[in-house]
């Protein structure tokens, strides 16, 4: 059955996803910040409009893909957001990573006007976004999370969901701390090896079938081995979910050392001029205090 | 072909490793500080030896399988150690995680003798050695490495020639860092689950397909989330392998933050008096300091 969806948010994530769910056969209304990144999606058949709040008077399930915590709050709360035109039975379906705190105060708030939200972050990057393969991590009601299901096997595959309000970018920013401290700890041993003259590849073959085996060790290990930081995951967005994983940590009174030491390993490489790079250039800093700043020939 | 084997040290990794050979047919001279650790060998057919000395009298290929970096000195190199028979054209492989530095010097001092070293520590535990899957990464000559191979078969699964003498050690110190780090990585996120009042197990299951996905993850997380720390592979042991990891790294001039926290974990850990308990008990400390120390129910 189509449903109206409206798609809030038209970036390098949110146009493809927003062009799959129109695929699969639903009327959507559109809104981007600058106009142009409508334009492919209004020559496919969506409906552009000029707000947030247009949106939000001719759709009944809400996308929203943007940057941050205040750019969620200035699509829904600000000055032409969707609060200006929503609608009791609406549901706000926000995918953008943000503070799982803020998260809890935006749903209550929608709350109150009868609308409906869940917080779906995202993994899987500008490729899972392309080819409907995004995993995805839903916070909310259990209602909610069905009315919405079938739109999500749109765009993704490994589809949880994980707890009421906020949960998902809980589970998002748990996600963000793994991969994090994983890229440190394969950063450490990869150096360590070839800071004792053994061959790092070697290593990896090693260590990649026991209890050392991760996707990290397999993915990004092989990245830090070629020097080839093409991202993949920007530098400059995963300083900006572990900010979110620090202030949350600074809120709740949390002990969170490993994440700690990886936002300062982020803050350091964007100081340095490589927040366009993946974040497996996180190895550049450890090689660098390693005495192994020459690249590999 | 059978070959003449010694194996000193007969704990619980040693004495399964040792049957192990027994049972494909090689004859063993075997050698334990604790006399009573070589009876169940004898009964076998083994034939116990009072010194490492008498073992290197007889054997043309020595096992070493002791604690430390201290241990393994004395046991070639000590008063009625290995040293005092030792004849050219044999071969010691010390199979303990000891330190890379001193696995060189004692290699070198060995050549002196015209005596070959292989270091070869293991991965795998008490399970691996029984069962002989160990993973096993080695150090040394191509040529003393393929005469050793066929022992090897009889031991582990996964048996990589790293490199040089020491590559061995560096390979193991690697996989120490690695699983080391990302249990911390996997004890933050899992407790910062819990402080946000998320199910940690949902949490778990939602980041096991993807980037944050690990063996640590699957095993050493389900241990997290049942508080089930029975080893496994025990605290005070990965303290000793980060110590050989943090003393490399001072000798060398190193910069390993994230194996320098686990470190601290470990230590704590054991002033906590959890020295028996498996490592990923590490996130009982991350839980104390999140105010979620009481057990889950």
């Amino acid at each position: 059955m189509s449903t109206k969806i409206g798609f809030i948010g038209l970036g390098i994530m949110g146009r493809p996803m927003a062009q799959n769910l129109m695929r699969a056969g639903h009327k959507l209304w559109v809104h981007g910040r600058r106009p142009t990144t409508m334009e492919s999606l209004v020559m496919e058949g969506a409906q552009g409009c000029g707000s947030a709040a247009e949106v939000a008077a001719h759709a009944d399930v809400i996308f929203v893909m943007v940057s941050d915590t205040p750019d969620v709050e200035q699509v829904i709360f600000g000055a032409g957001g969707v609060i200006e035109r929503a609608r009791a039975g609406q549901v706000v379906v926000d995918m953008s990573t943000i503070s799982p705190v803020e998260t809890r105060r935006f749903a209550h708030d929608l709350a109150a006007k009868g609308v409906e939200m869940l917080d779906a972050p995202v993994s899987g990057g500008e490729v899972g976004a392309v080819n409907a393969t995004l995993s995805i991590m839903v916070g909310g009601k259990e209602e909610s999370f069905q009315r919405v299901k079938p739109l999500f096997d749109c765009l993704g595959k490994n589809i949880v969901h994980v707890g009421a309000h906020g949960a998902g970018q809980v589970a998002k920013a748990c996600n963000q701390i793994v991969v994090g401290v994983t890229i440190e700890a394969v950063s450490e041993a990869l150096s360590f090896a070839r800071r004792n003259n053994v061959d790092p590849a070697k290593v990896r073959e090693a260590l990649m079938g026991g209890f050392a085996g991760s996707k990290i060790l397999e993915v990004h290990g092989k990245r830090m081995l070629d020097h080839d930081f093409k991202p993949g995951f920007k530098v400059k967005l995963h300083q900006k979910d572990l900010r979110i994983v620090m202030e949350t940590a600074h809120t709740l009174g949390m002990f969170l050392p490993g994440a700690a030491l990886v936002a300062q390993q982020l803050n350091a490489l964007i100081g340095l001029g490589d927040a366009e790079l993946d974040s497996a250039a996180i190895v550049k800093n450890v090689e660098k205090l390693c005495g192994l700043d020459t690249p590999r020939s």
